[in-house]
């Protein structure tokens, strides 16, 4: 129950050790089209590349930077956690102009400001932001966000490595340009490949750079040869065929529940968290409307020691809950509620393990009540 | 029987399918030093970052040229081959002058065309080349370039993917300062990571840098501050923990069986090979000296239809080898003798059915024979 990697169903883990057959076996090219598929319905788009790149979210993250921007090109980055600044970082090493929109730690990004920031940059070819920031376990409004960026003729790029298959996102009815996210949130895959989604208006712009990508290996046309049409595939890289498989299955386990279903389940679960931390007296950072229902994050009591109390978490009580980053570090627990482990059983070693911490087991059951009464 | 990925074994697949603990987790930072220590004693080197890249074998070769130059420096890249010309493509993204030292496709790469452009190029920052060429079944001498690159005052850089394992590699001995590596050849776990070994020279050169390295992800800085001292991590990236698992497990079984049995068993059966393919008649490519044991390049028989044959191979018989690269498409086979495929019973199988592609299932009981003397 930590910020990710969350707990894998046996049923993916059985998939990972599936046979490893070689990235140009013509059953191999099969798979790919239909994780293709999975991955389309996963984002809810119809169109442009839509692939899992060979590597962590970082590596997702990086690949979208380096293909959208060109040396002086202009990029708004908001910046309300951990994961905004990286993105800004990435880009400067592109040699692109960023322009930051700071929002609080543990707020939403704020249309208002980033219209403001538009407007002062008329140039700016690209707005990006994180939809669910794991740092602060809070959700910003990408359908917003991602509207601005066509009313200032921006492409928008969004970070869902955590809200995909947690909240809601469609990629194609808010037209959003350009995303990647990650495996091991609430998809519940193992860690080591980020899907990625490019429409056909980014895909576009990106043929008609000036100059090469940076990176030969994230190169998106040269990608777009290798998991392109099936019936001529070009020699890219040799895939994580076993990581694949892992996706694939926990793909079809996600849509076998509903992607709508899936979105649901992480609210509820979230409501009961929420119910039983709060007779226990502990408290989420952030304010209602903006909670990431797979992320909470909760402000450490006064007098319990943070770390050693997570330490003591995991080795005594077998579950791992996360700390805080960079101006929350040492004051807040962030609790993940992420894909397979976002069910009532982990709710309840939660709450009774916290009721434990504040000393306070009779209160525990109640708390557990308290949840129970949500779902 | 491919150019790899190689068939794995279940041990390392069962492994694959452990439970995925959290990439912060005490135990999870345990592990993380045995797989360096198993690195270490894999390249035979005893310092500097040993660590696995987390992407496949591709990004281990952009990580490296992408840390070891900055623009304006000159590399020298020898090309007798695929994989040749990929990093050469490389480092031009990085803006950096590349001189080619070409060698005909199937041969090894000579030391004193080298050591002439080494001479034309005294400003030369790295020499890089392909220890074991993928394309061709060619193994070149990376001891004398090496040395060649000390007496020049460069920096090696070694493409290890395909000869890790499975050919003489002793890195610290031979004095080689970068070298890149790949699980899926004759250390026959899946694809997905790459093994890179840096020693303190070419560390310290990466930290005088006078601009930053142009990929976030694949930063070696950075990525020493993720894999470095274990009493104080800084989070990077989520590493991907099931593929690790996998290649930690196929590090256990090779060293079970020790480096430099493998290296011998590979030697071994590529003489069994040998010997039944001469009875049938197939040539090979490249001149005995400069064999590659791992994968042998064949010349398909005139009459033979290349693609179709391959075809045929892996829908009736079971059994996967490679065509022909650039050059060489069309023209050659190219049958791996990788890790756990390299045995009798992968030869056995593999001449019986090549000897039904020449028609002449009596030729192959003869094979068979001459192939078993040489084990």
């Amino acid at each position: 129950m930590g910020p990710g990697p969350s707990g894998v169903p046996k049923r993916v883990l059985a998939a990972m050790a599936r046979p490893t057959i070689g990235h140009l076996d013509p059953e191999f090219i099969l798979f790919m089209d239909s994780m293709k598929q999975l991955l389309q319905r996963t984002f809810l788009c119809e169109y442009g590349l839509t692939i899992p790149v060979s590597g962590p979210g970082t590596v997702g993250m990086e690949s979208c930077v380096v293909n959208l921007l060109e040396p002086g090109d202009t990029i708004v980055v908001c910046i309300n956690g951990f994961f905004g600044e990286r993105l800004a970082i990435m880009a400067e090493r592109c040699g692109a102009k960023v322009v930051r929109v700071h929002e609080t730690w543990g707020r939403a990004i704020d249309p208002d400001k980033v219209d403001a920031a538009l407007r002062a940059a008329p140039k700016a070819k690209v707005l990006a932001f994180v939809q669910a920031e794991t740092s602060t376990g809070v959700l910003s409004d990408a359908k917003a966000l991602a509207r601005l960026a066509r009313e200032h003729d921006c492409l928008s790029l969004v970070d869902a490595v955590t809200s995909i298959g947690g909240t809601p996102l469609r990629v194609g009815a808010w037209d959003i340009d350009v995303v990647y996210a990650g495996t091991q949130k609430c998809l519940s895959a193992p860690p080591g490949l980020s899907p990625v989604t490019v429409n056909d208006r980014a895909m576009a712009m990106i043929k008609e750079r000036k100059h090469p990508v940076q990176s030969w290996f994230m190169d998106f046309r040269l990608l777009q040869g290798y998991w392109g049409m099936s019936t001529r595939r070009s020699y890219h890289h040799t895939a994580p065929i076993n990581a694949l498989y892992g996706l694939h299955e926990a793909l079809l386990m996600l849509h076998e529940e509903s992607l709508e279903l899936a979105w649901v389940r992480h609210r509820r679960h979230h409501n009961a968290l929420r119910a039983g931390l709060k007779v226990l007296g502990l408290e989420l950072v952030v304010p209602a409307q903006e909670r990431l229902p797979q992320l909470n994050v909760v402000k450490v009591p006064q007098g319990i020691e943070e770390a050693k109390t997570r330490d003591w978490l995991l080795k005594v009580r077998g579950l791992e809950i996360g700390g805080g980053l960079g101006a929350l570090a040492g004051k807040v627990w962030r609790i993940g509620l992420m894909g397979h482990s976002c069910r009532s059983r982990t709710i309840e070693v939660c709450l009774r393990a916290l009721a434990e911490v504040v000393d306070d087991p009779r209160k525990g059951r109640v708390a557990l009540r308290a949840a129970m009464d949500e779902l």
